[in-house]
């Protein structure tokens, strides 16, 4: 297998097919140095500049945090130059460096994080402040030796109540930041060791700087292309229903079409069939937006006190959907295959389902994104329990259609098939369509759920009637969904 | 019905059974506004004593958020007793007061985070701090009419771009207070209007106040009484695993006993099978917990590198797991109370698969906590298999049985009945239990995915071999785990 060397050192592989390759000599430790450098720069290099393709892809695929980018950008020139500008500085003293740090601080993506911020910064700084003075003039009046002494407990008592108020659930949702900066307003005034007439003044001062600054953030997130957090919400939830519907379809049609074709759907399919994660993840988002959605004044439909806990409790309803579609797959993917012939059964009647189920969370996405109340919804709830209806009979008649038109499969693989007799049906067979049913009847039993959560959302928040709907509204949607439901009476 | 009125203005409530009562006369107008401000103070103290209650229950329950507190006390009164005597104030300059910024700012509840914090913070100052003084060098060159054109333009391109990279996924896990110091460091020094030669004097100050506080918070929280985010970390995964095991148990429990008799462990048991919510909630805990792990240095069992990765990826498979216990959990509450009749054939087999997953769930987070490999993990997963092997059959073996035990029970009710033979079983009434059969096969099989990624960490983090596993540690675990899995094959 061995040719002879061809002259100096080389590294020579014979493949047995007759052909041969010279491996090329490795670099000499000479040169190894530069070698390790080059490759270091040049990762550096791919590292940024895939971080820069990652940013840009970012960028374009949502402008608006691009365009938020550009916002804080002009409020921190702006007030730059206001502190950079003389005249303007000898006004608000020293302090003008707080209207600096208040804008980086306290500007946020949304308009109600925003606010939200600012007031906690106001309301924090104010509290502590007036707290403050109290103290250094009690500290001042109980002699120099008392004074540290005074003022050391204070602050120690102060900061650890604070602190420990941070971890209490109501506090940590909506005034964590304004909890921070009582803390940090209080130690520096009381131990600024300032007399109490210029602490007035210093107050005055920071006030009016942080006046300056939160209005300044508060004016540019509102007026330039401002980002509502509630929008932001009302987009997450009736997008989580889109994609909820899109996961259910492209499970269920993954399984049933995965074995009959190759057809180039397939990795379409099961694409699709992972959007619910996003759904089962979207709980602190929510929850976050929810918060910072109080804090906004009216815009666009929505009111001041728009009801915004209804979309936590539809964001919760939805994730218990996710969870079962979740299942769903889980089941599919691993044991369902082997029912292979007893696919075609029920085929059409799962696919109807299927259908009618998404009909159903399209419609009441399209419903809660356009804030009308759907004419259609309740139609559309009926025909997906009669369609549900429709499977589970499919599942009853089976054991008689397979009678009539195949033998037993698992017969001879069966230890006790002795003591059956020809006319049992297949039931290992058909469990795995039964976990299909039982498990698209639940699904469609939460999907039903969450209709009725949208309607009390619509109920709450004054949806629109639809055009359609003006003349008769009430009547189809309350008599389709107090009907009987079969789903829950397998 | 109506009785004469004895005397004044009197409301009288007459009963058709004799009694009457006399309705006391409502307050008058004078003392509403006394009876409203009572009932504002009465709110407002009710408030704030449920509030303090509330605290005290929280401290009392987690005495580390509590010692937090007290140190972040004890870190801020020796920061501002430093700052508050003279000798040490005049060495730090006006600039101590960043000192205490810092305290108040970067401490946080676990090491990591802390840690995390004040090294961003420090590198954000100084990158910002070096850039600064470079633009204002630049600028300062360039005549009086193009300096604050040059200012503000870096200011704006800088703060825009920190600020949308704060959008970046790898930015906002690790960097993103880093990213904000970033622009207030480099705003406040590029408009200073101050020379180059006292900013050098000023980036000291401000460099050597940071250093001050970041090591008083460093040393503070990780000296006294330290609160590890990787020991956090740790205690939800294994806790999180004996969560599951729990509503698994409580689910299971709660349907088998639910209809034979009316004990009073039943509320215990749907409080129980409750659990697995906390699993599911817990991705964003976890996630934040390992990133600021990665930041420790070693502590305790736990190396600078410990694969805390895995972690997240066991924490994913959890979810998975929890997933499929709702769905079991409301498939049980919804449809199939309705096989009564048919329960008693599979409660036995049921339960044991229940309590052999809720064995090797146990003893996985066991293994996890005391960072062992445990020898009876394999025997455990082995026995879960083949419970499920045995339910398996019980549910191939259920037409026979019922053939020899009872008659059909829907029968009669059924249209198609004609078409049936004697022998078809009840296959509407095994449906809810095929249903059972699957998602337990499903639950289990998640289980071995669990196992699978606990395997693999604790090939990564080394753990130690338990006392009666060192003569042969690997045989039985590789040997059961690799067998033939019969999950997989129903």
């Amino acid at each position: 297998m061995e040719k002879p060397v061809s002259g100096g050192l080389e590294w020579r592989i014979n493949v047995p097919d007759g052909t041969s390759k010279i491996l090329a000599p490795e670099c000499s430790s000479y040169c190894k140095p530069w070698l390790a450098l080059k490759g270091l720069v040049g990762g550096l290099v791919a590292r940024v500049l895939k971080f820069l393709e990652k940013a840009w892809a970012l960028g374009v695929s949502e402008p608006k945090k691009v365009i938020h980018g550009i916002k804080v950008g002009i409020a921190l020139s702006l007030v730059s130059l206001f502190y950079y500008m003389r005249p303007l500085h000898d006004g608000v003293g020293g302090n003008a460096m707080w209207a600096v740090l208040t804008v980086v601080v306290v500007f946020e993506y949304t308009v109600g994080a925003t606010l939200s911020k600012s007031l906690n910064r106001a309301a924090g700084t104010f509290l502590a402040g007036s707290l403050g003075i109290g103290v250094q003039w009690m500290a001042s009046q109980s002699g120099e030796k008392l004074e540290p002494i005074i003022l050391g407990i204070s602050v120690f008592v102060l900061a650890a109540a604070a602190t420990f108020s941070r971890f209490m659930p109501p506090v940590k949702a909506r005034f964590d930041y304004g909890a921070m900066i009582f803390i940090l307003t209080f130690s520096l005034v009381s131990v600024s060791g300032y007399r109490v007439e210029k602490l007035f003044e210093m107050a005055h001062h920071r006030l009016s700087t942080i006046a300056i600054g939160t209005s300044l953030c508060t004016l540019i997130s509102m007026l330039v292309s401002p980002v509502w957090a509630g929008d932001e919400l009302h987009r997450l939830i009736h997008r989580n229903m889109e994609k909820l519907a899109e996961s259910l379809e492209g499970c269920v049609a993954e399984y049933f079409e995965d074995n009959q074709s190759g057809n180039p759907s397939e990795e379409d399919n099961s694409k699709k069939a992972q959007a619910y994660k996003c759904v089962l993840n979207s709980k602190a988002t929510e929850e976050s937006m929810a918060n910072f959605a109080r804090w906004e004044p009216a815009h666009g439909p929505f009111n001041f006190l728009h009801p915004w806990k209804e979309y936590l409790k539809i964001g919760a309803l939805l994730r218990n959907c996710a969870c079962c579609i979740e299942a769903l797959g889980g089941r599919l993917n691993s044991e369902m295959q082997e029912a292979g012939h007893l696919k075609g059964y029920f085929r059409d009647a799962s696919m109807a389902v299927c259908s009618h189920s998404c009909n159903v969370l399209r419609e009441l996405s399209m419903s809660v994104k356009t804030m009308t109340n759907s004419s259609k919804l309740g139609a559309s709830v009926a025909e997906m329990n009669s369609a549900l209806q429709e499977l589970q009979n499919a599942l009853k008649s089976l054991p008689t259609q397979l009678n009539l038109h195949q033998p037993l499969p698992n017969k001879s693989t069966e230890n006790k098939s002795a003591a059956r007799k020809d006319s049992a049906p297949p039931l290992m067979g058909v469990i795995p369509l039964a976990t299909l049913v039982s498990l698209l009847t639940e699904i469609a039993a939460r999907i039903e759920e969450t209709v009725d959560g949208a309607v009390k959302l619509a109920e709450l928040a004054e949806f629109k009637a639809s055009n359609e709907d003006k003349a008769a509204q009430n009547q189809p949607d309350s008599n389709n969904r107090s009907s009987d439901n079969p789903s829950r009476k397998t």
